[in-house]
């Protein structure tokens, strides 16, 4: 692996190039509308950075404008509940992947109110109702954590998403108060889904989300603050659970294909770990038809194969 | 990580004390009593083998007996058709996880006779399909690979196990005339059963197992014969595919404790690839309520633990 | 059919002895439990109910008191809002049988929130989401139009059966929710819900639901007021949904032993239509695992197979 | 009833008229083409019959030609296997609708192998297997007990049709292996099969089918021939299972628009039971996407709603 030689020189470079290639190609796919806040995004925006251990931090293009994080967002609601309650919350939530869309209210209903794992949006939405329970201010700690995570007070709830995420947050209604009657929502429907509209609603940029993560390529320390984040065994777990479950239904192919623990959010963004290396987050709004951006998607997959960062 | 520095004794001493705290304690579980054959089989049986990239091979137990391979050949079976078809064979089957019980019909009449992945009966069927239809013999091309790979011409089938599965494989017809009806069969349904219920009874033990794999953890390239088994792309699609589905609806649960490309079957037995270092084996007829090796997950989860092997 | 020259004492004979022969067996079943204010009523209660169109009403057991008619309030639900919408409530809610359990979130998510039927949970809610959207106040012209079929002012809710409603509501929230994003709910989830509560906790007799009924069984004219309450073609329509839908998932079992349309209610309710003929309606609180009333079940099947009232 | 008075000609006339003007309108629909020998049937063909219980059969156009009657013929499987088994037969089938379309595995892959009713194909493949094990030879019984009721030794299995449906019958091979896998088939899966496309390849024409059914309207007794085919209980039981699952996923919409008891065949064939009158059949090769004539159910929905032959 000679990149390790001079690896920095080479991922800088990797990264320029192949955000020129991705640029210069016309761009497939469709920027998310089933919120107005997001359909109004510019389809050509398109950032990468990449994160290492050792405190650097490599980008190109728009990797320093803040976008809504969406599902990206379930990856910190998850580790702020497993430092909260530890080993329990996997009795309410599982750690199979759903071989279901991502928002499937049909496999909730088989398995009794248990969603399948963390990052569907049912598991999501349990997640919330954990921190809402255990939070006086839910929202406030969420948001603290990340900030600190990132190491950035800047990072903020953009109002107009939140507003819109609101107005048309029917579907994830129905799986708060379907997992309700099953007994697996401990606090109101409407505080819930209020928290995980809330954490949806965040914006980052590429750089602010890859260093926040580094604690999972570190497993669970953070190497610039050098907290203890995670135990590294949770460390582990959240990697595993993101390889198996982090891409909507394409998670398969992307472990297949990039080989590398990852989360996708309908704002274009993307995360994928690099254990014992960094953190790569790259961006774009137009999505494929399974909900990930297609230029992230892609450079994230030419990144990982140049710099042979598969894990299998 | 010290223990590469004494590596080989470590590890040696490692699996006899795993072997050995594992039979103190009383076994959990059931045979497999679905076939008669297989649950004739001694319930107190217990082997784990370690291969390494180096040649080195560790054993402990009843390594070296000979037990019914089961679904562990459905790994064999896609490498063969992966040499052989090429690309062509992931438009015939998927590789997303299934978050559906191993035999189940249901998603396969969604999905249109699709299966979602190589390592579910449906999918292990369908390759089976194209090597009946790629091999002038398929059953003896498949033994001989097999026996190819393990450095053993001993290694042969069951003829009662063969005779049972034959017998008892009703759910496993169903899969196959309705993946047919889809047109996703091309040979004669008979013909395709027919090989699956052969390479379900081969009969291995732990060390030609983890010998036989050894491939896997060396991006392609059976270490010990110098030969190339597959790309090293194609090596990490095999371990990216056996991590998110290798361990029935236990997968996600195995990547969380585990964090290794796995595969079990109903006969007791699980192999886990190592990359860059290895492979596991394990062995133990009494299996858990998901159908895996209750003994066999037990010395792998340790010895996993114990030499940090977890990928993520 | 001789019992017509002397129907009258026949049929007032039949009941007095059927309900004699039920209530010296034991009664197996159990109260519905899901919301305490039912599980408090008591199990021996019994009482059925014969209207005739000739205006003759036999009766027995405890035939004049009110219980809980809950999910039969959806039977006067669906007229009301066939008498307002005409045909155009078709497009939003289907007529084939279900095939699922009553209050199911599989097939309404399968079939894109078009709920099968007016019969299951979700049709009624679909069918409170017209009348809401349709009358300035829906439960107050709910209210009048069951007053004034059953000739009966005193016809009212049950405020604890209604509080109760609300508080153990969530799987019709699921429901309401699910539909409202496939955009087939049109006014608030929290209104149509408040709606549909109200319907379910409406109190009424045996001698009232079926004196409110017998429209049904005349083409749509309700005998006593003269009244045409919907056209012959929609008293059809809507004998035939209950005929196939009626009676949850023991519909086709209902059609098969006694051959009418019906409807149950989880209080343990039953009304039966005798087309030309007249309406039963049979209470008794203990369920059998179905959701209907084993009693009432029982009672009905005597009396039809007695008197040869199946319509096939 | 006015046209109790003067019935017959009333009839004939009415089924004249109706005849002209399906034909004086252009066809929707298609010819089934899921196996060749049935697409080569001439989409003009369309003829109607109306017996009658005392004996006086009317028909219009080409009633007299035979046609497949594909799924018709489970009405006679049905029939058969009740007279030999009594009751017993619904320990292995339901009675309830399916709610699924008719040849769908998911519901019996969940309900373990028992299908809903005996008119979707796993059904009808199970009342196969009563009569393969019940009979020396279940072909030859079948054929002469239809030969019987129909007054008619000409009535034959189409040869072609026979090849053709063995050929393409791999949806129906897994619906009775999945069967077997729970043990729910009793006799060899090739022989139930070979029953069932036989009696699925009968060939009748729409006079046969409506005498050979006239007992059913009849409580039981065929009035020509006065044989007790069954009693009259199950001669309500076939009408009720009939009315709510006879017309594939259109059942609760026929029930909802006609109201009569009556099965429909992809040869174009539609038989409808009017209790205590007579049988109409109708015939004509295109179907609507539900699997149903078009025009046999326009003209079948015209002459109910005209003669106001609606049981409910």
């Amino acid at each position: 692996m000679s990149f390790l030689a001079d690896g920095d020189t080479c991922r800088g470079q990797a990264l320029d190039e192949i955000h020129a290639a991705v640029m210069a190609r016309p761009c497939d796919g469709k920027v998310a509308d089933y919120i107005p806040a997001l359909a109004s995004v510019d389809a050509n925006r398109c950032g990468i950075a990449f994160a290492t251990l050792d405190g650097e931090m490599h980008a190109a293009g728009d990797a320093n404008i803040p976008f809504s994080i969406q599902s990206i967002s379930k990856v910190f609601g998850l580790v702020l509940a497993m430092q909260r309650m530890g080993d329990d919350i996997w009795q309410r939530v599982g750690m199979e992947p759903s071989g279901q869309p991502f928002n499937s209210i049909v496999q909730l209903e088989w398995e009794h109110g248990i969603p399948r794992n963390p990052f569907i949006n049912a598991g999501a939405i349990l997640v919330a109702d954990t921190l809402v329970s255990h939070f006086s201010s839910s929202r406030q700690a969420f948001l603290s954590f990340v900030r600190r995570l990132a190491g950035c007070e800047r990072c903020d709830i953009n109002e107009e998403v939140l507003a819109s995420e609101s107005r048309h947050g029917s579907r994830n209604a129905a799986l708060a108060h379907l997992m309700k009657s099953f007994g697996n929502i401990e606090a109101e429907v409407d505080d819930v889904l209020s928290h995980y509209f809330f954490q949806c609603s965040l914006e980052m940029s590429c750089t602010e989300l890859a260093q926040s993560l580094l604690f999972l390529a570190n497993r669970g320390v953070h190497p610039l603050s050098a907290e203890r984040v995670t135990t590294p065994r949770d460390a582990h777990r959240v990697n595993a659970i993101l390889s198996t479950s982090g891409m909507y239904d394409q998670s398969g192919q992307f472990a297949f294909s990039v080989g590398l623990p990852a989360k996708s959010g309908v704002g274009g963004g993307i995360v994928a770990i690099v254990p014992g290396l960094g953190v790569i987050s790259a961006w774009s709004p137009a999505l494929n038809k399974h909900g990930n951006s297609t230029r992230a998607l892609t450079m994230i997959t030419e990144l990982a194969g140049r710099l042979g960062l598969s894990i299998y």
